[in-house]
Order: C-alpha cells, then sequence, then structure tokens
C-alpha cells in the first residue's frame, strides 16, 4: 500500500483550483491535511466558500480551511479574474452551500502548524498568489519543506503580460521572498501548463459521469473553455493547478525539469511580476547549475488530461456508488 | 540582373560583425553604401579601426566608415567583451592595417545623409548596440526607413543576462527609442541566432580558401569558436549578426515571424535590457496584432550556414582569381 503524502494546498478557488483540490481528494498519494485561501482568480473570502462547498460535495467536510491573505504585501487587492473564472469563481455553477466553519486560525498559521506538525514530510501545493507562504516565511523563516508552486513563464509567454503569469504577478513581492527562501522549489510554469491541454472529450467525459463532482467540474470547465477559445483557437482549456497537484504528489513525471537561479522581477517595469529563470544552460542540455534551488518543470513524460479525467473520475464514481449503497442497506 | 539594395551597416566589429560586413560585401543582393560604428563587442574606435582593415582586405577600402557613439545614451562604455571577440575584437588576428581614413561626419548624420539619398530605399542593418539608430532617430524623428536589428530574445533566453541580449542590454534606453519609433522593425533576436550555428566544418572550409578574407574570418572563428563552446558544449558558434545582414537583404527566409508588439526593459530590476515581445499569439500560430510593428524572427527555411559559406568563398574566391588574373596579364 502506498503512503499518502500530507498535503497543505494554498489556492485561489478558482475553476482550475477546483480541479487540483477535486484532484488531490481522488489521488491514493495525497492526504490534504488543511487548505488556506488567498485572493487571486477571486477574493480569499470567495475562494474559501467555494472550497468549503467542494469540499462538501465531494464528502471531504473534515478538511480544515483557513482564510488567507486578501491583499498581496505590497498592494491592494485588484478583485480577481471574473472573465476567467467567471463572477463566482466556479464558472457560474452554483453549487450546495456547504454548512462548514472555516478555521480559527490564518493560512500562514495553519501552514507553519501542519510544518511542525509533520516535520520533513509536509508537501506545500501553492496554486494562488505566493501571499501566505510569504506571511508562513515571516512566521517562521525555517520553515524548510517542499514546495510545488504553479506559476510563473521560464520561456514560454506570460498570460497577464508578455511576460509575467497571474498568480506571480498579483504578489511578485511574496513570490520573490518564496523563490529566495532557503528551500527547494519546483515551479509549473506556463511552459509546461500551457501546453497541457483539457479538451472537449475530456469535459464531456466528466459532464457523463455519475458522481456531482466531475459533473460540477465538467459544467465550470465550460466557462473556462470559453475563456480559452480566444487564446487556443478551438475550446479547450490550459491545466495549470490540477497539474501543479500531480506533478507535487508524484503521480506525473516531468521529462524536462532543469534546476535553475530563479527570481522575481519587483520592479515596477514591464517585467514586473516576471519569473526571471536563468535557462541560458538550454543550448548545452542543461547542465548542473552550483547554487541553484529552483526546479522548472519543462515538460512531461506523458499527457496529463487522460490521468486527470480518470483519477477524478475513478475515485467519484467509486465513493459515489459506495454511498448509494450504504444508503439502499440502511 | 537582380537589384543590389543600398544597406547601411550599424556595427561594434567584433567577429560576427565581420562576417556579416564580408557576407554583405559578397552579396550579390547588397551594395553598402556607408558603416557607422557603435561601442559594444569593442570601443567604436577600435571597430572603426576593424572595420577599415576588413574592407581593405576585401579590396572595398571606398565604402565610407563613420565613428559612432562611444558611450550608450544614459552610460559609459562598459568595455567591451574580449573574453568573445579577443581584446582587439577579431579573435587577435591581424589584419594588415588600412591607410584610409575614417569619414569626417558622425554616423548618427550619415545615417541620416544615406536615407535623405536613398529615400525609401536605404536597409538599415543593425548589428551592434542601437545608440547611433537613436540619436539618428533624434536628428530626424521623420527617418523612416527598413531597419533590421540583431538583438534581443522573444522567448529564448538572454546571453549578458538570463533576459537580455547583449547589443540591447548594452544600451536599453537607445533600443527603446529605436523600437518605439514610428518604423516597420525586423528583430533578429537569439531564438533564431542561437539556433543558427556555423560548425567546424564550416570553419574549415574557410581557413582553406584561397582567398584572405575568407581566411581571416576562419581564424577569428577559432577564438569564437572556443567561447561558445561554453555555451553549445562542442566548437562551434551562433551566426547572429551575418544571420540579420542576409534576412535584411532578403536572401534568407523566415518560416515564422510574427509581427508583435514589443518594448525594452529600461528599468533597474533583473528585466533591464530585455526585449519583451508580447509573443501571447502562439497559442494560436499568432494571429494578426492590430497595431503591431516589430517583426521578430523565430526560424528559417532553411540551414544559413551552408549559404554564408558558400557565398563567402563564391565571392572572395572569385575576386582573389581576378585580381591574381589582372595582376599576371599586367
Amino acid at each position: 500500500m502506498t503512503t499518502r503524502r500530507p498535503i497543505y494546498l494554498d489556492c485561489d478557488t478558482g475553476i482550475d483550483d477546483a480541479l487540483a483540490l477535486a484532484y488531490l481528494l481522488a489521488s491514493p498519494l495525497a492526504s490534504v491535511v488543511g487548505i488556506g485561501t488567498v485572493s487571486g482568480n477571486v477574493s480569499a473570502a470567495v475562494g474559501a466558500r467555494n472550497t468549503l462547498d467542494l469540499l462538501a460535495l465531494a464528502g471531504a467536510a473534515d478538511v480544515p480551511v483557513a482564510l488567507g491573505a486578501n491583499d498581496p504585501l505590497a498592494a491592494s487587492f485588484h478583485g480577481g479574474a471574473p472573465w476567467v473564472h467567471g463572477s463566482n469563481g466556479v464558472g457560474e455553477v452554483e453549487l450546495p452551500a456547504s454548512g462548514a466553519s472555516l478555521a480559527a486560525e490564518s493560512a500562514a498559521a495553519m501552514l507553519v502548524r501542519l510544518a511542525r506538525a509533520y516535520t520533513g514530510e509536509l508537501r506545500v501545493v501553492a496554486i494562488g498568489p505566493l501571499t501566505n507562504i510569504a506571511r508562513a516565511l515571516e512566521l517562521e523563516p525555517s520553515l524548510v519543506q517542499s514546495v510545488t508552486i504553479m506559476g510563473g513563464a521560464a520561456l514560454a509567454p506570460g498570460s497577464i503580460t508578455p511576460v509575467a503569469e497571474a498568480n506571480i504577478w498579483h504578489d511578485p513581492e511574496a513570490a520573490a521572498l518564496v523563490l529566495a527562501a532557503d528551500w527547494d522549489v519546483t515551479l509549473v510554469p506556463l511552459d509546461v501548463t500551457m501546453a497541457s491541454v483539457l479538451e472537449e472529450t475530456h469535459r464531456q467525459a466528466l459532464l457523463a459521469s455519475s458522481a456531482p463532482v466531475p459533473r460540477a467540474l465538467g459544467e465550470m470547465l465550460a466557462y473556462y473553455f470559453r475563456f480559452y477559445e480566444g487564446i487556443y483557437g478551438r475550446p479547450c482549456s490550459a491545466m495549470h493547478d490540477p497539474l501543479a497537484a500531480a506533478l507535487a504528489v508524484g503521480a506525473v513525471k516531468a521529462a524536462l525539469a532543469p534546476v535553475v537561479h530563479a527570481a522575481v522581477d519587483t520592479s515596477d517595469g514591464p517585467g514586473r511580476g516576471q519569473t526571471v529563470c536563468d535557462m541560458r544552460g538550454l543550448y548545452a542540455g542543461y547542465p548542473p547549475v552550483k547554487g541553484a534551488r529552483c526546479r522548472v518543470v519543462l515538460s512531461l513524460e506523458d499527457d496529463f488530461g487522460p490521468h486527470l479525467v480518470e483519477t477524478l473520475l475513478g475515485h467519484f464514481e467509486g465513493t459515489t456508488a459506495a454511498l448509494a449503497e450504504a444508503g439502499s442497506v440502511a
């Protein structure tokens, strides 16, 4: 039997955050021990509400959810990206309201507590702006853990600007602290997430499910696909956040992931929010770089879409069937 | 018969500048009507001396050479790149000293004069920092011409920094003015020049020539190859400047060259000197962008190395043979 890795998920739920959360609940390699929310796709508060509702729908209302930072370190929250994720963050899909409450602690405090409770074991999966992770570093600078970040762009174009990806652009000062901290970071940038495309056939498979979580995700993705149709020229989407989750738990392997020096542009120039990754080893096949700490995932061994859909359907259809059977026995 | 296009070459000669100059002299599509020098690989003064010596060796001492800016617009010249080009700029090769003098005008004044003399026809090939071109724009803001620039990096890594290429990094303020000016620019960035590799077989073909110019270039390239061995892991080199020259005269065709918005990072952040090209159309095959003026060459129809070597050998061995024959008849 495989040991499940304890996961702290930091998110701004968000359609692809919802996919990542459902994936982590479904994965036999993960045990989600805590979730913090942060403003990004939506406000931290709306993201927390969406997270609680999704957990309830998934039969995982026992996972604690902590509210995180509303504002980035050096600015005020800009209001989110309703044109990508809908005004409610989940593509205008109405999820059944969970009765669960938020944890009494902040997201940063939860992360510090979990890092102590699962010393050397906790994996941090950060799929929103890095404000909470930076705050946790302030609370405990020696918070040495494995951190996987969906964010940035190494050689690929940016999303919010020609060179800046949304999560990093939203709070460059926090990202700069996180990338400069004394830990190993895996960056899952647009280079690999934009190349990992969820197609309409995948969405239809989710919609056709007997289980409510895959169906809700398939409905949300209709909204997400409409935004990405303007980028790819066909209805489909990138798989930013769930890919970071799958890489963090080791279910998906990187084909090319050089470890390089990386910094974040916190200037007010046109590069603000860019992850400045030193990819100059490209021409010699990325030889090892002394002192480098940032692993930048550039490509995958296998296509991610089928694994994502199979994992979601396999888990949620199984639990739904078990619940139905339990109900019929009772 | 093909009409030769009048060319103003702005250079910082430089080993690959020497290749570009020799290529333009050899090309049946080009007529070099003036050359300005600028500090970059070497000082503007050393670059001018190298240019005069190369012109004399090539039997083209009648081409006027004007001294350009020693310092970038907002700083002092940093001293060049002897580790790439040698202390004399031409890989420690000793060229026969030309007796020719520099033009009485500045490089910027020469460019303005030639733009007027060849209205709508002059092609500017800029293969060094863009200081002279920016100065010429100051002299005549309506200097509307075709400008081909070797410089920048769109999706490829930088050279001097993780994101900045040497020519742009050397004078970002000048590059910003040139990219913002009211003309169409073709940018020949590291994306395509680093993928255009001159191999040892090409160098040997130049060394084996009966003509002095190809032989001198082959000797210089030994130095250049040693620098690039640290980048490619084998003795070879990029073909930055000659490729820009060949694209400018139309001898080489781009396979992919989207026209996009481009700006230069003039901040003091880690992005300083980056050409911030908006490549976000990538995922839909680069649809047309309204108002965009910067054509960014990303790939070529054909391998450039054979064309470069054949053009150099064809021209210079022909002129050398003709000179020898004329000598034996006399």
